[in-house]
């Protein structure tokens, strides 16, 4: 099942580098928030192949193809997270895919279509980037606060209690991509220390957080610590590449 | 020279893919300001390649590996931008090297090296994305700031009078790369409509001026509307796709 997953997401990748070519058609969902054809398309190319292979696999999408109650044989699945990305720069967005059961996370996929990086996590045989195996060194350096490069909009409205500027004093920099799966793919990957923001919701983060526990890092989502709360709601999220990162930015919160 | 310099540059790119893979040496300059090896080794390597192609060149660097006083037959260069991204992400940093001639800029490359992206301006040419000439459309809808994406740290102290939720009711959304010189390039690229920050250096945005210049754009530098102050002196920085988004960002300063 993994291997057809992933050659098809690959095959969905292709056909948004065709879609982008053409004119996107744009729809407002909510102040800010928009959703393209290409998400709708990409979301019915994934759900259509899973059924025509798996017929009684579930999903939870954020597009809403089908809707189900049952959450075993579960996909759940993001077409485009980073669809602002998309509209705007045409990158920096990403396919994410999860596949979940007996409420356990089994494997996810993250793609970053238009860079051609295919994260990929596997409970208990690892986290990959384009097949590449990666785990991370607990005991680097650079895991210290102090110095660390952190993800997210740190001026986000309900994201720290305390001031901006004390928070803006514990870390070395921040970045802001956009793309919640991309990010917390890319903390697995310790391109930064840590990833932060106030709402967000499963499908977002779901494959992300397979490939971030197999790399090695830990997360707090669901007002948990390695939640995954199976609905639609939003939920403040922190992915961090270990548990000392984790307490220091949930103690900001 | 142009084609000298483009080659020169492209092998630059490959001694850093080849250095990247090596322990990093990384010095502190400044608070939460980094150099490395690479920083200098790759002005090095660009500064000895002109020297020998060009004796009469002069320079301006970042890191200072030629003193000048002439800003005649003027090389502007920066080995890295974005060396904290280098550092952090091995990623999303840029070769910078703009040339300018009797106080006049003439052309200019920024290299998005990892992601192989060589951005080029030759004044009254035109601006290129490997090689493909790109123009913007000073018509499309997308242009209004209402709906438009900002490159940039808006919590950046200095950068706004104005109270931020006030300038985030202005606009879209934003994200933050952290490489001037390659922000700047994709607003040329109409991948945002803005790139904003409080405190830049010529060397920065020498070339990616260029480049926004011939791409149909617009920005504001050494407190002038098409600025560029041949100095090591810090400058706010607006760079637009068009007047009229450069105008309301200033309006805000």
């Amino acid at each position: 099942m993994i291997a057809f997953i992933e050659q098809l997401i690959l095959e969905a990748g292709e056909l948004i580098q065709a879609l982008i070519q053409e004119e996107l058609h744009i729809k407002s969902k909510d102040t800010h928030d928009w959703v393209t054809n290409i998400d709708y398309q990409v979301e019915a190319f994934l759900v259509n192949g899973i059924v025509k292979a798996y017929p009684d696999a579930n999903f939870l999408t954020e597009e809403d193809t089908i809707q189900t109650q049952d959450l075993n044989n579960l996909f759940i699945i993001d077409p485009i997270d980073g669809t602002t990305n998309l509209i705007h720069q045409k990158q920096h967005f990403a396919i994410s895919l999860a596949y979940y059961n007996n409420n356990e996370p089994l494997f996810g996929f993250v793609y970053d279509v238009m860079a051609q990086r295919l994260f990929k996590g596997i409970k208990g045989e690892g986290a990959y980037l384009n097949n590449t195996p990666y785990q991370m060194n607990p005991n680097r350096d650079a895991l210290r606060i102090e110095q660390g490069l952190i993800f997210g909009d740190l001026s986000k409205e309900g994201l720290f209690k305390k001031p901006l500027p004390e928070i803006k004093n514990k870390i070395a920099t921040h970045r802001f991509l956009g793309s919640a799966a991309i990010e917390v793919c890319e903390v697995a990957f310790e391109m930064a220390h840590a990833y932060v923001f106030p709402k967000i919701t499963l499908w977002d983060v779901a494959a992300a957080f397979i490939i971030l526990k197999e790399a090695g890092g830990s997360w707090y989502f669901g007002d948990t610590i390695e939640g995954y709360p199976l609905d639609k709601n939003h939920y403040y999220v922190i992915a961090a590449t270990n548990k000392n990162v984790l307490e220091n930015i949930l103690s900001w919160k």
